[in-house]
């Protein structure tokens, strides 16, 4: 398909409809994942508190849930929010922010796996690979995060045995849901200099599956390409990472059709 | 009175007294609150724990209560800080944020009007409706948030209902004790696509009525008008809201009288 | 020892490695203590649960406690946190926030100081001395925080009692383990403006500690001096809150040998 038309598309719904975005998030990027989001076009909220979790859930078009600074009683309003979107059909994006650093992120990851459906896990290679059973091979995966077909063949295992889509950032982005994949070649490096950039990610990763009416691998795919494009044009009025970051919030909010339809670099492979 | 002239005043009082501000807010504008009461001359304390509320409130010149992202146990801390605050005189500034949205929202927040003197509600038009009761019509009240004389009567019916004064932000503010009512032109519709920027005004709110000697009504227009008056000179400087949001915290630090003077927009209806 | 070829020394070190500093600290300041460690070249994580304290602080090379918006199970987990750096020798920099504001923060802080070993305790005058049994002398210590010869010998009394370096901000900083003492005259008033300044400053503190293979005192003057450096530099850019947060995070990034040669005030007293 026209990757280019159809971010296009995503983009303009994304900004006449002001989908409304649940995020269950961490500390840190609370903030900066609001303004991503509204500068975007969609609508945050931010809530954690069990007893609202299903009321809250219920008037939402997405779901995050993002466990950066994670504890128990979170992992719960967690589970309630997904089981919830679920029921509704609503698409949920799961972050697992320090996978494989700790047993206690990676148990929680599987144990929101095993009792909801999350329809895209987004993280970085190391994160991303540190959930897989011992049967998907990542030898060749270079921990560097480069696009590699061994990449591409881990990233389409994980997948099928998640039966999720796999959205990996990295120098280039691999996302696939094990049969369709696309690469991205948008983004820049000064983008892991400013904290919440993958976080904000996942955001507007749900923002665009959000008005995709169910064709979440393209949408997934189309919201790396813009995010990174955003960076790309960003990077232009400054390389430093205060300032970046403030233009990249800038750029989410002014990037148009005619910058996707010059640079958007997202590939079928 | 020359709405003018006490905005200069308590903002000079403002900045020479750097009046201490108890805030219970939310996470995802604990940052950007603080920032925005030490750009205006401030001084900003977060703290929520139940053990500490009594000795931190009575440090306080005045208190903000933000439900943003409520969890039980800190409701009974807003509680405890609200009753202190009572106890000692200062000013309770109550932001009800998504109240209306879930049921436990809209509870808490009668929780805390009935356990508790308000001294300002602050919120945008259905935040601040869903609260009423059934006698209050809002008939007429457009969502969109229009200044009307319909939302001026169902503003004055809450205040006198609630028993404090009412402050609803939109296109054009609208500030209330049932008696006394203002209209605010000043302020930009940007400030809807920053996160946090209402949650900073009611954190503003509090500066201005700390320094205020009892006329609330007149100190929360002031907060409004000069709030509003901040964004208005901002966004000459920049249209996008990254950039924006720089901007108009600079201008909260930089914004004279002159400026006052030359462009406050509150006259009482 | 020559203070700028020192802090020159382990600037390089900090942006060659990396390393990962973990942050239990205040809800107010994880996203701007993250950025800042962003940009310095440092790798931060923010982390407080217990179920994952000792496993996460046993990948960091530095630890960071900040009492600002404290609760008891986080005391828990900074306890916790604490002992696991000190069975792996890894320094620990305490930030007191509001120690002497509230029994609650006063008696935290102890509570750390007795069941811990601190490397640094960095604070303001206010909260430093709070700290301070009875037999240390501060009468003459300005509560402005004007460094003087009674300061000096308060913090090397405060250094001796506590055991560990005691590092003061103010207009200008006094660094010291008790025996050894350095005055810093970096800095900026502005920095008091913008909300994490101080505590970016120990989280800095603990980038530096863990690059300094023991020499804490200088890494600890060293740090100190060098963010000051970088506000004196990023004041130039812009003398306002907002637009001087943003250029003091790119001057940390930016600030290299040249500039720290030229303009390092660090002297031993």
């Amino acid at each position: 398909m026209d990757m280019q038309s159809y971010t296009v598309e995503l983009l303009a719904k994304i900004r006449e409809k002001g989908p409304l975005i649940h995020n269950i998030t961490n500390f840190v990027v609370m903030n900066s994942s609001a303004n991503i989001l509204l500068a975007l076009g969609a609508s945050p909220v931010m809530a954690h508190c069990l007893t609202e979790m299903e009321e809250m859930t219920s008037l939402a078009s997405a779901l995050v849930l993002n466990i950066g600074t994670l504890q128990e009683d979170w992992l719960q309003s967690m589970i309630c929010a997904a089981q919830t979107a679920n029921s509704r059909g609503i698409p949920v994006i799961l972050d697992p922010v320090g996978a494989g650093a700790t047993t206690f992120r990676t148990e929680a990851i599987h144990t929101i796996l095993q009792n909801c459906s999350v329809s895209v896990l987004r993280g970085n290679c190391s994160e991303i690979f540190s959930l897989g059973s011992s049967s998907i091979t990542t030898r060749g995966v270079d921990s560097s995060l480069a696009f590699s077909d061994e990449m591409v063949a881990a990233a389409r295992a994980m997948a099928r045995e998640k039966n999720c889509i796999v959205a990996i950032s990295g120098e280039e982005d691999c996302v696939t849901d094990g049969i369709t994949t696309f690469r991205v070649g948008n983004g820049q490096p000064i983008m892991t200099r400013v904290t919440g950039i993958g976080c904000g990610l996942s955001a507007v990763t749900a923002a665009f599956c959000a008005v995709a009416e169910g064709r979440l691998v393209e949408a997934t795919a189309a919201a790396f390409g813009f995010y990174g494009l955003c960076a790309d044009l960003a990077v232009k009025i400054s390389d430093m990472p205060g300032s970046f970051q403030v233009a990249f919030v800038d750029a989410l909010s002014s990037t148009g059709a005619d910058d996707i339809r010059r640079s958007l670099k997202v590939t079928e492979v």
